[in-house]
């Protein structure tokens, strides 16, 4: 199926250094891919010049004449940026002419913007932040990652529909199992907010699980966990945090002698093998779910090995048509109403 | 200095097969301190027999009929128990004869019972759970870990004053740093509970740093986290899931085949460093702070050494004196009335 990318060439902690050669890896590896690269022409031609590339039918430029920086606040962006890559990349997702956008810019920034120009779905008050994490199972799906600091237990429940559709979409699980994030297994346990979505999620047609725990994201307990975007953002910062230092200490007890340096060098192989295994360059690329378009954002500092894989989840996303699985949930929930689908046609 | 120390011998997984050889590890180590094993006393006398052990001044038992098991709701082991190993271990604490108790039975009916027995410090409307977690600097203390799911910005702000003096105590620090737990390094971040949070804090007499984030406990950015028991709960929950995971991952990884293998015996004793040096035995022993008296929760599942870890935590909040110092700095952030440190004698 033939899809267009559009992305935000000028995002991220190194701009086109980085989107124009993951661009071009994605084009190679996807023979029904087009892209086209927003932001400043000549900035885009002279990057695809340093890697002998030019533009074709299928990868073209869209010129754009601002950036939206890293610390600019998303009011700011919003006010006075409307030509900037951002904005216009996603601008090319609302008219149709691109069938998804990825951005390494500022997460605040694009969310405003990607809320403002695409809305919100019918029967979402709310977008949210979902992303794949690794698991003793395999892929664990979590929302939300921080967009939404105070949640009401409608809003968790939205989350739940959105992030089911997508691992139903992505992973090709017809009845994907949905997770509470709480603090105990028992339906009496948690916070009001939690205990409340617990009783809609129950009398919902996801496959409710029920409540998970915070190591059941790892182990994998269930498809997709759910949660606010508080508690979301400080656990996956928190297990950021934990493997930088159990790295760091690897390497500290690796290096305390000659005779350790040696171990490292004789276990070197596996160690590899194992980081590979873990390497978060390989689960960058977060969906901004519940707007009428698909918006991916990778990671500020992503390199062209980590922004491949936020091309490459905006790919699997407007492919396997999670918009679509979105809104008819969230009919079969009686969250919208059934005239909604007629109105959103320009969802794929 | 001459201390006492009641434990509940009959609480957690193992019983008197690991409290009874960690206590006796303990009077070894520490010629100043007096036990009192309380529990079924011929169960008791079974297994100092076992280690060639005997009652002396030093070491007395206390009978107690009862035993809370460790799925049993803290309602009915408060109302069906009242001569539990557990209950009795804190009526010990109450009446003077322990300093401080320990106990690994189950977290609800603990907390349950040591806050009906003992009661809240005035000023403390909540006790919380704080614990010691591995950092890049050191230690990292973190609070509540899990007994308030819904909490107050006053809650926290009380959470903090009891955090940073435990700090103080137990780790010699005259004026730790508190960190509050948030979603950005911004004021503005966060939701309601905990801007407002901030604001008290700033205003508070704590050497407050500001917001850190997830990561920022394990980089040990400040020496004291403050969050609510549902963040807490989940943040450090998630932890024991990713690191679960990667201990699973690296073992694979190194089982793969005969080459690999061979290559995991030349790492093992660094791989056995790097271990012990993220042993969480080591840091077993979760302090309930905000009570009339010291209480120490030790995990269910803890060995003798795991077990020997919480009474350490116990000692040492005895002799550093952490609930006057508590009292003292509410009295400094006028949370409660002067009069109150005089009705609080029974405080050590």
């Amino acid at each position: 199926m033939d899809i267009t990318i559009a992305i935000d060439a000028m995002g991220g902690d190194h701009g086109p250094h980085v989107t124009v050669p993951a661009a071009l890896k994605a084009l190679n590896s996807d023979s029904e891919l087009n892209i086209v690269l927003v932001g400043l022409s000549d900035v885009i031609e002279a990057e695809l010049k340093a890697h002998k590339a030019t533009v074709s039918p299928r990868l073209r430029i869209h010129h754009a004449t601002e950036v939206v920086t890293m610390d600019e606040s998303p009011q700011s962006a919003l006010k006075n940026k409307k030509d900037s890559s951002m904005r216009v990349a996603i601008n090319l997702v609302k008219s149709g002419e691109a069938n998804a956008c990825v951005s390494a810019g500022n997460t605040g920034a694009l969310m405003a913007t990607a809320r403002f120009v695409l809305k919100t779905l019918p029967g979402i008050d709310r977008p949210a932040i979902a992303s794949a994490l690794p698991s003793e199972k395999g892929n664990t799906y979590m929302l939300d990652l921080g967009a939404n600091a105070d949640c009401t237990p409608e809003h968790l429940y939205q989350f739940a529909i959105m992030g089911a559709m997508l691992v139903s979409c992505v992973e090709h699980k017809e009845r994907p199992t949905v997770g509470l994030l709480n603090i105990g297994s028992e339906d009496i346990k948690g916070n009001e907010v939690v205990k409340q979505a617990g009783e809609l999620l129950k009398a919902s047609h996801l496959n409710f699980y029920g409540n998970v725990e915070g190591d059941d994201i790892f182990k994998g307990t269930t498809d997709l966990v759910v949660c606010d975007g508080f508690v979301g953002n400080v656990s996956l910062k928190t297990t950021e945090g934990l493997a930088h230092m159990m790295g760091k200490f690897l390497t500290q007890e690796f290096k305390k002698s000659w005779l350790t340096k040696l171990m490292a060098l004789c276990a070197m192989p596996v160690l590899k093998a194992f980081k590979n295994r873990l390497d978060p360059r390989r689960y960058n690329g977060a969906s901004f779910l519940g707007l009428r378009g698909i918006v991916v954002k990778s990671h500020g500092g992503a390199d062209r090995v980590a922004f491949f894989s936020a091309i490459h989840v905006a790919i699997e996303e407007a492919r396997s048509g999670v918009l679509r699985r979105i809104t008819e949930q969230l009919e079969i929930e009686h969250l919208q109403p059934s005239t909604a689908v007629k109105n959103s046609q320009d969802m794929q």
